[in-house]
């Protein structure tokens, strides 16, 4: 059995080794110089080979099949500017933490700066977003060569996967002709194997660290951004039943148990000067990506811990409270997995003000969202009971993302966001990568800035019927109106809010989407239903909520929270 | 009378040196940390302040501007991917030698890496795509970092528009509190001038170079990409008279003379072999950036002249031909203008064989269209001959710029086109910040992929009546079915052409454009003056041609010039 490839040496052998190094999908956007690499993706059966356009769009789309597969995933581009619309993407993977593998198009290095088309000096163009970058050899003939690209594929698949996890370019040079294609033996190229350390702490590590924890009356346990991982989650509902630790988690950790704090900004606004004594810890822990909410980064600097551990492979000190003491380089799972059988009880209430103070807040959150008119708060209420059990929900930047933290989590849904670099540049497309590969449903909640920017996500053909989009339509970019700084300014509506009156009706309709529509609670509950039940297609329901009210409503949300604990 | 700025140190110095420098508009990305920065050019009323959402349309709105104007154009945005965005338009300006100032908010550094939103690494982001990029400093409390920061300011303002001319990156990271503002007095800061050498060659230089002129039979001039300049093109029209001087340019270039060839591609295809002779170049000058046509870079390449110039302002070799034998480093303006006066006439028939086979392949060109049906190149002819006199005409990539080159040029039009790169993403924003500034008619002609690709130009605020938009939708990336290579794999459609049947009514209703569509030479010829007839609001005029077909047609055509010859 025999298979076709571009006749350029090292075409067939790269695909041998992304496939062999796990990569199942390739985004490839269309392009001249790229063409030995997307005719021979597109002749491989172990790959899926897609296409979409726009390299910004595709950039992010692939990051969303890496988000929910957490396997290397491929972009083929032709050279040029193309390469410098996979930026914002890359930025946003080296953050999140996820493996893409750039594949450029270039042409010979003799071409550049030569007034030629598509001509720009592409190696190392990614910098510091990409763990490494990778010049792959010309007219790869002789053995040398041979052997250098090998090596550097192999590598390249592999770093994106190890360690910290994270992107990297390979710049592939290609000499026209351009179209060949030749028959190869159905044989592997050589793939390097990495075998890694085990992932552990030594017994005598992790025995005094078990005995810090012990010592500890208040500990704190945080999760930022972090995929579902179903072991680590009972660990940490097993450990949270200790009443020295509390375990606070972002909306995004995707950690569900009744014994942890899902809400961060409205239980934190709630607490006192006077109190901060029984809420503060002694001893932080956290892991997991950056951070959502700002309340609990700045009570954790204006009120630091004795100690601050982070858990997570990382190749660098990750300080975000200021009081780091400890990088504890193991992942969390492990972590927690040789922690948890070394805890002993503990007598103290440290949990218990937590707990409490939640279940006042919680009482008061209900009765505050019964009495508020219509509103961007109240119709995240409406959605998120609406979002159907075992879904996939996708958090536009930044309101959005911000506002579902007000709310408690659901153990049946997973929660993603952008929040590497928190862009609002690629949350559609990163929501549609991710709906392609994940058969349950996918909601992406989203504001009209965020969407409108974002637009090209829907100009592909993969919209699948599962991918629901929820788009608050506020007439600008609320959060602005909100924050004190800008909504004090003359500049406010123009310079930062970007009041607009667009609709997305039209767009839905040039690319094929069902659209609902609703501007007020009664139409919101008549209409997710229909929006759920519609099938067919991929769907958006446009909510319309009022620009100048939204900013009150969720002022007064605090300040009622601060004023009736 | 006093002024109101940032209260933070160095904002309102900037803003009074990019406007000392000749800075007439800003393009600002809503965002917080650049607050200080778009408030304060929003509070000064000496540059014009604009606000677009997409970074990446806004990087290309500012290269239009800077395109149509010559002088700098700032981009401010905020930090993290926001800056990436701008990454093709810089790319772009670059090797279209255009001075974008980008300017971009950051954090405070010790914020890079800490899991905090929005924190990246943005020093020297743009790499080799700007000609400087400066730091500025944070905090500039002390007389050394004020001192530091007017001078990179004066420097990067100085720099954009001195020899190359070209795009530069200023980052400026911010420390909140961001959005204080106070009041300065009405006084200058300090502006350091740049006072720059005679553009011109010593007499003895010119001498020598006018007798290698005279010397020569077979001089061919070579003008690529180039802003009109009226003078050059009556010293080339006058040089032209000379028999032994040949003026070849493309439409981009923006001369126009009887005396000059401005249809590379057909007259070039038509050359045989035996004929060689007649038409290849002893000496070649050549100017202006990047080149169109495929075939002229073909035949130069293949029949090196004895010697090739090249004339302008660089800062490296440029060998598009591989026979360059000597870069003339002034610009091509003093050039010619030294030369003229020296130039003897000649006896050469060199002129008149080119001029003569331009002649006839003019009338097989004519007696093509004539016979052809509907198509995109009969689709060209209608539109080209419609195009009002005096007007702005925005060639997109890349079909569309090479089908516009088969067509002589109109002396009352001006040309532009992205060909620094030669991207598709950029080329409707680029065209709306030309319209912005250009108060003649602006018509954009564009073919379906690169429209979708760039639909958030229309994302705006700035879409003027003058701006016109000739959207020529074959339904893919017809160029791919034209070019021998990819027509002939199995990929074509899917990989290649990326056949879609978008329309653009609803893009246009949503951006509250008004919107013609025509599908036959009958309606374009109906459409066009009503089309051109509508005043108060932009326009889109769609027109549907075969996909299928438009291959064919542009084959023929020059399969008949050539066995007609």
């Amino acid at each position: 059995m025999e298979r076709n490839y571009s006749d350029i040496k090292g075409v067939k052998e790269l695909i041998d080794i992304c496939w062999a190094k796990g990569m199942k999908y390739v985004i490839v956007s269309p392009g001249s110089r790229n063409a030995p690499l997307s005719i021979s993706f597109a002749k491989d059966d172990r790959i899926n080979s897609l296409v979409v356009v726009d390299e910004r769009s595709a950039g992010y789309f692939a990051l969303g099949i890496a988000q929910q597969t957490r396997k290397p995933v491929g972009l083929v581009c032709t050279s040029g500017t193309a390469l410098l619309n996979y930026g914002p993407a890359v930025a946003e993977a080296f953050y999140q933490r996820l493996p893409l593998v750039v594949i450029s198009a270039d042409r010979p290095v003799e071409w550049i700066g030569q007034d030629d088309s598509q001509a720009l000096p592409q190696v190392n163009v990614f910098g510091q977003f990409v763990k490494a970058s990778y010049q792959l050899p010309l007219d790869a003939n002789n053995q040398d060569d041979c052997w250098y690209l090998n090596r550097m594929v192999n590598e390249a698949l592999s770093k994106a996967q190890s360690g910290r996890f994270g992107p990297v370019h390979i710049n592939f040079p290609l000499r026209e002709p351009l179209y060949g294609v030749k028959s190869y033996p159905n044989s592997m190229e050589r793939v390097i194997g990495k075998i890694n350390s085990v992932d552990e702490l030594s017994l005598d590590t992790i025995a005094s660290i078990a005995d810090i924890v012990n010592f500890n009356q208040k500990v704190l346990i945080l999760a930022g951004l972090l995929h579902p991982q179903e072991e680590l989650n009972e660990l940490l509902a097993e450990l949270a039943q200790n009443k020295n630790v509390i375990v606070l988690s972002e909306s995004v950790a995707n950690i569900h148990n009744k014994e942890f704090l899902p809400c961060l900004d409205r239980v934190i606004c709630s607490i006192k000067e006077e109190e901060l004594d029984h809420f503060k810890p002694d001893l932080l822990i956290n892991f997991g990506g950056p951070l959502v909410s700002k309340m609990i980064k700045t009570f954790l600097r204006n009120n630091p811990p004795k100690e601050h551990w982070y858990v997570g492979k990382e190749d660098h000190f990750i300080d975000t409270f200021k009081n780091l003491t400890s990088h504890i380089d193991v992942s969390p799972l492990a972590f927690f997995k040789q922690l948890l059988p070394l805890i002993k009880l503990s007598e103290s209430n440290f949990s218990g003000y937590w707990k409490q103070r939640d279940l006042e807040v919680s009482d008061i959150h209900a009765t505050y969202l019964s009495e508020i008119g219509w509103s961007d708060l109240k119709a995240f209420e409406l959605i998120l009971q609406a979002i159907p059990e075992g879904g996939n929900l996708q958090l536009a930047n930044s309101s959005v993302v911000r506002y579902a933290q007000l709310f408690k989590t659901s153990a049946t849904l997973t929660y993603n966001s952008n929040r590497g670099t928190s862009g609002i540049d690629g949350c559609t497309s990163t929501a549609v990568g991710a709906a392609l590969v994940n058969e349950k449903i996918t909601t992406l909640i989203t504001g009209d800035i965020s969407f409108f920017y974002d637009s090209n996500a829907l100009w592909n053909k993969y919209l699948q019927p599962n991918f629901k989009i929820i788009l608050i339509n506020n007439g600008g970019g609320g959060i602005f109106r909100f924050i004190s700084g800008p909504s004090g300014v003359d500049e406010l509506e123009e310079y930062f809010e970007t009041v607009q009156d667009y609709k997305a009706d039209r767009l839905a309709a040039t690319f094929g989407l069902d659209y609902f529509t609703a501007e007020n609670q009664e139409e919101v509950n008549r209409e997710l239903p229909n929006f759920y039940a519609s099938n067919e297609r991929a769907a958006i329901l446009e909510i319309k909520t009022p620009r100048t009210v939204n900013d009150q409503v969720l002022i007064n949300y605090f300040k009622t929270i601060k004023a009736k604990v």
